[in-house]
């Protein structure tokens, strides 16, 4: 209720501040007898993690983490897997010249409106922070679905745009660029411009595509639990995103039915797949695409007005370590969530199938 | 769980098929003690019906809400509202032909999959039919927040949009054009464009843009249930939905932070709002305006190729009544679904609120 | 949230008020496919209406469910059940005296300063008249797991105890006689108690003894949502229930482990079943049996002081028709909601089962 | 879904198995703003320890809770709250003897049947340990509810019954002597009792009666959701409880209505109390109090007939360090789980009142 949690089945709860003791969560409803690949896990906390490469921060964030319960033996038991994710690195003095104002286009105005008070230590709570352990969970809800492969990448930094469609594109070369952009010519141009815009102190908005394969027909409830509108939950509920778009698209809203409608095949296929792999809010077994778009980090290493709590407006010089970019380490995390929402509908559909 | 109810405390369960002996809902957490009127829900009935003008479809449904509890002299009791909405103008004989096959871009095929039976009556529980429900239960919600002001408009059709911001245009004009778009010059374009469109029998897609008002600060729940998710989720979960963007939504992908961020008054207001009455998924107070894209509908009048239950492929003539274009329909359903989140995330700020 | 819904993924929300113009519900995430014996769920619907002997109410309800949705051909679609039960009979003028006044041990009074207002013809919604709707979902609940049996019958009325052993009963006999206890010379002795106490004009309470049979090993989840647990929430919903016990009880509290635990058998069956068919939470395929306290209905016809809404507190002779002991039109209702828990908690099962 | 959570507003999420690395959770939806007093969290604790005295186990566990996010200088912010226990006194060897085996009356033989494995070492997941996660969040609830006064003592030990009506008793007497009973004749008598018991290595069942004062009226949520429904699942749920009533309880099956009926005082309190507290499941203002039983600890230290995973029986001696009766123990877990309930339904009741 409070907004914490995610999913029905197999569930989320997540805790922690960017500058507290530690982050975690909780993960109940996994089901039993499923053997951890804790390298795995681990990995994909990696691909989160800041200071990778040159174009994402440095701050450095150990990001280990410690799994308390649910797991015997390597394997699984169906109890509830605690975790945490340890707050080793923070610098909580960078952030002490924002005790008293608040930054434009972040959370630190609303936080004080809405609760009456806030950590403002790296933002808190609405720290991006927040998202490790949303990749733990992704981590472990990919090993219940092992046969559903996902794949998430940069489309787009600023006006650079990887117009090939996903099925031109080697997945294998995601993660052969800092930028996570399987096309290397495109990948090339948006690190060139990334730095270019971290030179400048400044940041740059992007967007995350992402691919769901070999999905079982059937996914998905209807009427309000569409499955995607679940993933658009999902993914608008990932810090500094703004749209979300699936199949078609927005581009579907321009274009006629005798274009659009998707024909099928004698097997139950279709020709083309402006649905997205989803009908009625329902898989149908063809490929699930989407696309997510971030707007830029809003902390700039630049001077901004401020708003101090005495109604003032200042200039405050932006410090700390930040993105310029968010979308290469945004690439996980929209992968996890989709793992998340696929899990869990997967699970459900256990019940209301018929065979 | 299976996908009929929506919301947390002001929660709608809905349930009915369109061709069933009728549709209907539950309302329940409406706190008491609100005198409902009923001419106002009846008439957000009447803007989503059928039948109203020339370019939308030619079927009659009276949709004449039965409320069966939950009101005492005129007033909510703060129990249950159950209400139904008996099917009146059902002409099941037009489906009869699709009995055995599967339309594309419908959910024909995804139903009989998931459940080994399906109401094939004009696509049954898939039906847009079920968003009557939904247009009842959103006029409550109005009542119960009557101080903010939800106003929903076609913004595109085709490729003809209204490229005007919101700011310029008359809201009181919505109604005065079968198209539901503000600007008299783009709804005489849409509307020509759709009568072309219909004696094609094809049909053409189009965006619904919709703004809140007067919205108090701090309404949403950070993480997981950030206000722009909940109603990304709401607005995806109505049929035909393919995306959903708010505040710069897409565009903020291709800015600069420093072009985005939206610097504060001395009151807290901002100068600009790019973000869209939502920081960290907490309203801030200034208007939320988000975007919707609705597919084509995939009901042609005209033949197509359909997919039996043996697996074979044949030709289909579409029959019926059915819309060239359903956002001018749309338009008091995403109102409903807005303010169906809103009321709820107003009634749970209630809680969580310091004061 | 608000209290008028039961279950997690087969789900009944109920509405109606005692004198309003329908009560009903929808089951939402009952499974596809099932056909629906409706004479069984109207002979649920006999076994709970008043007016069936001389020891139970006199009013006249017909209580005849009207499907509405969910339903195709006979079998369940898998899309939410509608259904609703139209109030015929009711004699409002009845209820003009208690406009101003609050009954001692009725819900007048708290719902009045809960809510600021209350529908007070027949004590509205909550009035028990609400259980037809669950008796409708409970037979429905039945059909979804008819492997099971659930069987309630009267175990006292007043300080008159049927002491013999459930396994010893012929639960045939159940509805061989107006008391519902199978017991014939106890069911006797109770019919005569009852029309004493009618005579009075008093009231009585009584137990319920249900025993369920057949149940698979592994339903419930353990901590907090054990099948006890649920299985005590859903009987201290229903209406004058002041008590609830499952396998040794209250008895067990005086007893020496040595004595209580049941010792196994090589086949995981248990020789003693003082765990009462429930282990950690969590079904062990052994019976389960439990006990549900009623307190004796609150409306007596004889005078009574009453509180008035100015304070004051005046005599009132009690009128309409009334149940002198509710326990016998009690037994469906008990079999109702343990038919709603078992099959909540079945399909629940189908998920983290590990084969 | 699975079981770990409780609550709807003010929610916990527990983790966490005898043995493993730490017990904890996760508390979401404490409203911001509360100081708080961590050596009354931290009191609690300790009289749910064991090793308190020589009647309960002599196993020595710190139970130091350390809390991860949620609170900053000092304060609550509305975040959600994450708190271990780690578990450092763990003597897993003690349990290798029953790897293999199914003890009587245990969760071991229903856990493997359901999850098909099971982490065996000290019960795992469904041992009492467990209850340690909710005395914390017990803990932090109360101080939600500051004016409300929740009192727990032990009520009988096997057949020694304390028969004063808690009227009589002094609560500050709960703490006085190690069995929590408020009353030093009967405290004494079960303090001998439970130490023969312990000699005979046997163990004994015993009652918790609770008391809730000064409850504001309103409370309580009507139908599925009474105020009496809730607190019987919360107390259900904890480990070893077989029965729970409220109000008159099981005595009130056997009496009259005219005999049973509370009648009002003209300021809307009322001269009996068999209502318990609370009326149509709302509370009324009036003092709740339930009685909860437990039946006697399963682990024995004598010699007992235990199921080989082989399907045979064998005999085996109880060894580790168990407690012989768990009332004592019991008092502040039924506390905590009563101030969940209130907690939630609590900030519940802000939405749906009418001021």
């Amino acid at each position: 209720m409070a907004g914490n949690s995610f999913g029905n089945l197999f569930k989320i709860t997540t805790f922690g501040e960017s500058h507290g003791e530690a982050l975690g969560g909780i993960i109940d409803g996994c089901p039993a007898g499923i053997t951890i690949d804790f390298d795995a896990i681990q990995n994909e906390m990696q691909r989160r993690k800041p200071g990778q490469s040159s174009i994402v921060t440095q701050r450095k964030e150990e990001d280990e983490v410690q799994f308390l319960s649910g797991l015997f033996e390597g394997k699984t038991t169906g109890t509830p897997i605690g975790f945490i994710i340890p707050n080793t690195n923070q610098k909580s003095d960078d952030y002490s010249h924002i005790k008293d104002t608040y930054r434009p286009s972040h959370a630190d105005y609303v936080y004080e409106k809405k609760y009456g008070i806030r950590d403002y230590r790296g933002g808190g709570r609405s720290s991006a922070r927040e998202t490790a352990s949303r990749v733990v969970a992704g981590a472990v809800a990919k090993q219940v679905i092992p046969d559903i492969k996902i794949n998430a990448f940069v489309s787009s930094v600023g006006e650079i745009f990887m117009d090939k469609p996903y099925q031109d594109l080697d997945f294998s070369k995601i993660e052969s660029n800092p930028v996570r952009c399987p096309d290397e010519v495109s990948a090339a141009k948006m690190e060139t411009y990334i730095k270019e815009i971290k030179k400048q102190g400044d940041t740059v908005g992007g967007t995350v595509t992402c691919v769901i394969q070999n999905v079982p027909i059937g996914l998905g409830e209807p009427v309000f639990d569409k499955l995607h509108a679940e993933l658009g939950k999902a993914m608008l509920s990932i810090n500094a995103v703004h749209g979300f778009e699936y199949g078609g698209g927005f581009c579907s809203a321009k274009i006629k039915g005798s274009d659009h409608n998707d024909s099928f095949n004698p097997d139950g296929t279709t020709k083309s797949n402006l649905s997205g792999g989803i009908q009625g809010g329902i898989s149908n077994g063809m490929d699930i695409y989407f696309r997510v778009a971030f707007k830029p980090v809003a902390t700039l290493l630049q001077k901004q007005e401020v708003l101090t709590n005495k109604g003032e407006i200042i200039e405050q010089q932006g410090k700390g370590r930040h993105d310029p970019c968010v979308v290469p380490r945004a690439v996980p995390i929209v992968e996890a969530m989709a793992a998340l929402v696929i899990t869990d509908y997967f699970l459900l559909n256990k019940i209301y199938q018929t065979k």
